[in-house]
């Protein structure tokens, strides 16, 4: 402890420290993989079961690393009587000697010698949280969203929540490595990219204002200082709609590039899915055995194959479906066309002018349509992400904001400006975090992806 | 390129590829650094300067990583032309031979054969972004922030935001070497922290929600699952307070940890404030200098000081502030305490439970205060972060919720539900991204720490 300066005239009794041990010294893997037997083990858990066997109780206590057997006899009585009524979940201190038990599973279990009760049980949550339950089974459903803040102590909800931890920490590796600033955009936006209608609004000051559908504003901006830059937050969209790939509230990976056209995008976006893919299975795969899936490895054979949009069109026509020109592509239809290419990505090109948001180039090949892709996953999981080039021309902004009824909209004269002050060719992808996931694990809906959902329709609560 | 399945009847149009190779291929920096002289070059960037000396026009062309000077001679009269007229801040190629200038600065400048206009800079910024000016002048405040879209182009400014990204890194890097799992909790929530004044409110499908004042109530469910956890994301606060460390949308750090004491808490903060310090002095020193500022590197003398808030308020009130129990430290508090302390951040232990909220646990060796501390940066620069041992006993928080006039408030029924199901000791610690950069680069304001500040009382725009 640093000396007081000596002007200080008052004593510090806040100076004073207590103990410097931690409170948790060892984990439940430290016990399985890291302590000899014989030693005097002191462990912090939750009761995960109690089975009794005549003059013996077994109470399984797990961490968030795993589980260790703890054995009470009845040579103390006091004890012996605690164990056997103790509840699942309680949080305990069990302190005894880690002994072999001379059987492969479990080849180790503490021989209890003090149990103190740390966090007591008294509600009854079913099923139990901790069991080995079908997270994705529809009867469950209801329960698992209503008491979410329990379930995330279910293994398997907490393999997925490692796993986005895992691929987070990747994607962010990623970016380091190819030379990717990372630039925090703001949630609150007087600027709304697609329409006041899908935007959530509030007042802020009296203020109309909008949380960030996309922040492909503000990085279209900073890309002009920083060249690459990337984002990932949290992105508002209050569309209507219930499928298995929206949430109103998800995580949107953002990135931006200055000097790049469609075909950079492209090669950008194929070698981030690539290594991306790679290196989450390396570090996931233990994670997923544990979920129960098998990873996804389709993303590692680039490039990607890739459908115009118009073709796309005619081909679901034809095979009955409804789509037609100047419509998105539906679940079915992306569904549809991932069939017929089989375990692989691929690329929708071409989107048309009329349902892509008016920044976005338009192709001088044909004017109908915007030099913009979706990626597409394998499998069926839909729409993982879009890229687009974007306009750098003034003259081609003012046309497209007067074809989208914004011209003379003065929430998007910045846009405008920075076309008139040294724009260069910029183009961008955004994809949701949770699709990402969703599709690596092969799981099929994204509120499962992240720790507490916000869907549309459905009330927040917690 | 995979084969396309046979089954597939039409000709895909969209699986032409464009060419391969990225539009931009070097930076300011290779040629600099890593190009030979003599070889033809191009570079894509913009037009920092324009100096003619008589028969031969200079171009500084600039892009993130740097400024290459360009020569144009008479040789050819249209480029020549050009060059003379060009403004300021227009984007370019200029493609040319790199050649030794026999000077030591610069060494190497392009003697420029061609010239095209790649954006066109029309409207006068004032003063120019890219020009070396003093970044914090009070009178030049209010053009930076209203065009602050513009000067994220300024070299300084833009090393603060590198340094920011950097930053992020190092937080997330050590988080990660410290066995912490991040969780995304969500930005809206039906739960306010503190009250519902100073939270931000919406309607969706017609309830009422917030938007996060702070993610603890989501990461202590969290932590009974992982035990150790953090999370960095936008947090907001519509706290009327236009000091120089409060913003109304932040970056919040985050941590939560099971099983610890107060004790616990402070080692870890010091831990953690001792090793990013340390690695973002290291990798930020560049940048600093870019900056024109010193890193502070009080952080990385460890324990920090601790006053306890009794003594505080009374030494305070020696020195003639109007502070008084049951107060917050003001900035002035702190700044006095500060110049007492010396180059060292110091903790405020003990903040009295009529100013903490309800979570937080009671001394039981004095009630009056709770088991919290808050770090005060060095030099003045204010209260950097708090800690918090929480309650883990449903009627010790019964208590609070009462005292706080909360009791019966279904909103905080699931925090209720936690200390009902095996509830542990836990604690947490949260601090402002932008104040830990302020501080670390010794910058006045937090809004120059962030790419799109929004703060109370100010208009959002953009």
């Amino acid at each position: 402890m640093p000396r007081l300066p000596t002007a200080f005239s008052v004593t510090f009794q806040g100076t004073q420290r207590g103990r410097k041990r931690p409170m948790k010294k060892v984990y439940a893997v430290d016990l399985l993989n890291r302590t000899s037997s014989g030693m005097r083990v002191e462990l912090y858990g939750w009761v995960k079961t109690r089975r009794r066997h005549n003059h013996v109780v077994f109470l399984d206590i797990c961490d968030s690393t795993g589980t260790v057997q703890s054995v009470v006899d009845e040579t103390n009585k006091e004890l012996f009587e605690l164990a056997k009524r103790i509840n699942q979940e309680t949080a305990v201190k069990v302190a005894g000697i880690l002994t072999e038990t001379g059987r492969p599973n479990p080849p180790k279990e503490i021989r209890v010698r003090e149990i103190k009760i740390v966090g007591v049980a008294t509600i009854n949550v079913s099923p139990y949280p901790r069991s080995d339950i079908d997270i994705l089974d529809p009867k469950l459903q209801k329960q698992l969203l209503d008491k979410r803040h329990f379930y995330l102590r279910n293994e398997k909800i907490a393999a997925i929540l490692k796993f986005r931890h895992v691929l987070t920490r990747i994607v962010h590796q990623w970016f380091h490595e190819n030379g990717f600033i990372e630039i925090h955009a703001p949630v609150l936006t007087p600027t709304p990219l697609y329409d006041d209608r899908s935007a959530m609004a509030l007042k802020v000051h009296g203020q109309d204002v909008f949380l960030t559908q996309c922040v492909g504003f503000y990085l279209e901006q900073a890309v002009h200082a920083f060249e690459k830059i990337y984002n990932i937050g949290p992105s508002f969209r209050a569309e209507e709609s219930r499928s298995k790939r929206h949430l109103m509230e998800y995580w949107h990976i953002k990135a931006e590039l200055a000097f790049v056209d469609f075909e950079d995008m492209v090669a950008t976006v194929e070698r981030f899915i690539q290594d991306v893919s790679k290196q989450s299975i390396h570090e996931g795969r233990e994670l997923a055995h544990i979920i129960g899936t098998e990873m996804c490895d389709d993303g590692l054979k680039i490039p990607f194959l890739r459908i115009g949009y118009d073709e796309a069109v005619e081909w679901l026509k034809a095979q009955g479906s409804d789509m037609e020109f100047g419509k998105s592509l539906g679940s079915n239809d992306e569904s549809l066309l991932s069939s017929r290419f089989g375990n692989t990505p691929f690329w929708v090109v071409g989107i048309p002018r009329s349902i892509e948001p008016f920044p976005y180039v338009i192709d001088s090949a044909d004017p109908r349509r915007t030099k913009t892709a979706d990626l597409i996953a394998s499998r069926g999981f839909g729409e993982l992400l879009g890229i687009a080039e974007k306009i750098h021309v003034l003259s081609m902004l003012d046309e497209r904001l007067t074809e989208k009824g914004k011209a003379g909209d003065t929430r998007y004269e910045w846009v405008r400006e920075l076309r008139q002050y040294g724009c260069v060719p910029h183009g961008g992808f955004g994809m949701g975090l949770e699709r990402f996931i969703r599709w690596l694990l092969q799981i099929p809906h994204v509120r499962d992806t992240i720790p507490f959902h916000r869907a549309f329709g459905r009330r927040i609560d917690p």
